[in-house]
């Protein structure tokens, strides 16, 4: 399990490629929630999502050899481009599978940073599958969504939190494969016991959620039109981590998400993907009990597309 | 008029409170316009526009006495803001007029920094010349919009674009009142000549085009919908600064400012205020000039409202 001298050393590699993103309040969404509300802008990474300093610290530490056979991975969306970030960086080759009928403008944007994208079956878990088997065979690396350099480099986004407030008492993270919540998790109780770290998913996809609650593996439904939250199995290193470190899990319907967007793009003027009205809805379920509390949600992306964007403020 | 060492003495100031913002060259935006494009995330700042770059060195530069007095200033937008900032940085009062009818949500952010907020008359220009004669009664500091301290401290953005990129060859700034392209001409022209410097206004609000082209005050109509580049008077020092050292200066149609805020939001998934769409529109229009050549656009700020934002992308 990662500890938080992984997360500094990550943050050496991290901080090559990256600046620390913005952690700002809007008196506006202070008000509205009626909590001492913070914002951690990852939307302002480079593309566009905390998931690229994970990317960073995976490359950084590769053998030689490793380097020649490149990088595999399969994505649709965030940990994609994270690893074609990376590999770009690092002047590595990343070969990244998606399954057919994968978004154009996700695909257009890990090509452009130079990934390879190949097409590969109907759904995600056959894409998986197969590039993992591919990688084997060409001697490459498959980068599996919460593998542990990934939960060090997106941890370094809790140093920067506590670090700039450092009296804050609550962080709250959306939670899909687990990298997030886990890298977050890590350091808060490390450095300080008393922050509390709450996850969210959605209820529409509570696979998580109901795997930590248990303590042993569920398959929730999976319904979410949340894609950053949309996990149909619960993985095992970010469960163990979750069950050694999270205060609370929470499930939030994806009716009161699309309101907690509305919210966020209305006070802070950015544009959040799905997985970033989480924390907001989360914090106003929670807030009886944060009430008085300087309470931070992570802002984790602005990657929504325009139909997206445009089904959020029609509908 | 403001000199490059000036703006070398404001950046202590600024980053007493802001650190510098992205400069991200998006693939897909790149390709879409067929340039090398970087873009400037000024709506990464605090209040969500370049502006509060100004106010922040402005405050900074106050005598005892006027600390003590206040500032006092009219806007209903990003001026407003900045001013309001600054007073909260440096524990002032800030004193901002409005009209009657201003934008409730603008109203709201500016009370949530501390600044009292008066509405006064039907107008822009009749709220400014109440709040100056008020100023002038209560002795306090009226800041007008293109004050040297602003343009000085929104220079700096010049300065970050600059280091980040030495071989930048143009820069392209939309035109309001006129310190944002004042201060990046100034630095740009002061430290490498070859730099570029163009301005953008809307063909539906050429007053400063016009003015700059023809070297009289001219005022043009004024119908735009964009309104940081809605002047309806040329302002004597920006219109200076611009005759000595801008490269060009072109009109953008409001038709073609809507398509460019649409293609910044779907390759750059940042919200743009109506202003940041014209250095895009503008580096199309000049595409045969530009091609081959490094490019950065200034992307001032994203204070759009959801109103705007749904006009945007419906229709």
């Amino acid at each position: 399990m990662p500890t938080l001298r992984d997360v500094y050393a990550a943050r050496r590699h991290v901080y090559r490629y990256l600046k620390p993103t913005p952690l700002y309040r809007y008196s506006g969404l202070s008000e509205a929630t009626g909590l001492d509300l913070y914002v951690k802008h990852e939307n302002h990474q480079p593309v566009g999502a905390f998931k690229v300093r994970g990317g960073l610290n995976l490359a950084a530490g590769l053998s030689e050899q490793q380097r020649q056979a490149g990088l595999f991975t399969a994505s649709t969306g965030n940990h994609g481009q994270s690893i074609a970030y990376a590999a770009r960086a690092y002047g590595l080759k990343a070969t990244v599978a998606v399954p057919e009928g994968a978004n154009p403008a996700k695909v257009a944007a890990m090509r452009g940073m130079g990934a390879e994208v190949l097409f590969h079956g109907p759904d995600f878990d056959t894409a998986r599958q197969w590039i993992a088997g591919l990688a084997q065979e060409r001697k490459g690396t498959f980068v599996g969504p919460t593998d542990d350099p990934l939960i060090c480099g997106v941890a370094t986004l809790a140093l920067e939190i506590i670090e700039e407030l450092p009296d804050v008492d609550a962080i709250i993270v959306p939670v899909g494969a687990g990298s997030g919540v886990c890298g977050t998790a890590i350091v808060a109780k490390s450095l300080n016991p008393k922050i509390e770290v709450i996850g969210v998913q959605s209820a529409q996809a509570p696979t998580q959620q109901l795997s930590w609650s248990s303590g042993r593996n569920v398959l929730g439904p999976m319904t979410t039109f949340v894609e950053g939250v949309a996990t149909r199995e619960p993985f095992e290193n970010t469960q163990a981590i979750m069950r050694k470190y999270l205060d609370d899990f929470v499930l939030i319907e994806d009716t009161d998400t699309r309101d907690s967007l509305r919210l966020l793009i209305e006070h802070t003027r950015n544009l959040p993907e799905g997985a970033a009205g989480l924390p907001l809805a989360a914090a106003m379920a929670l807030r009886d009990r944060l009430v008085g509390k300087k309470v931070v949600i992570d802002f984790c992306g602005g990657n929504a597309s325009m139909d997206e964007l445009r089904s959020l403020l029609v509908n």
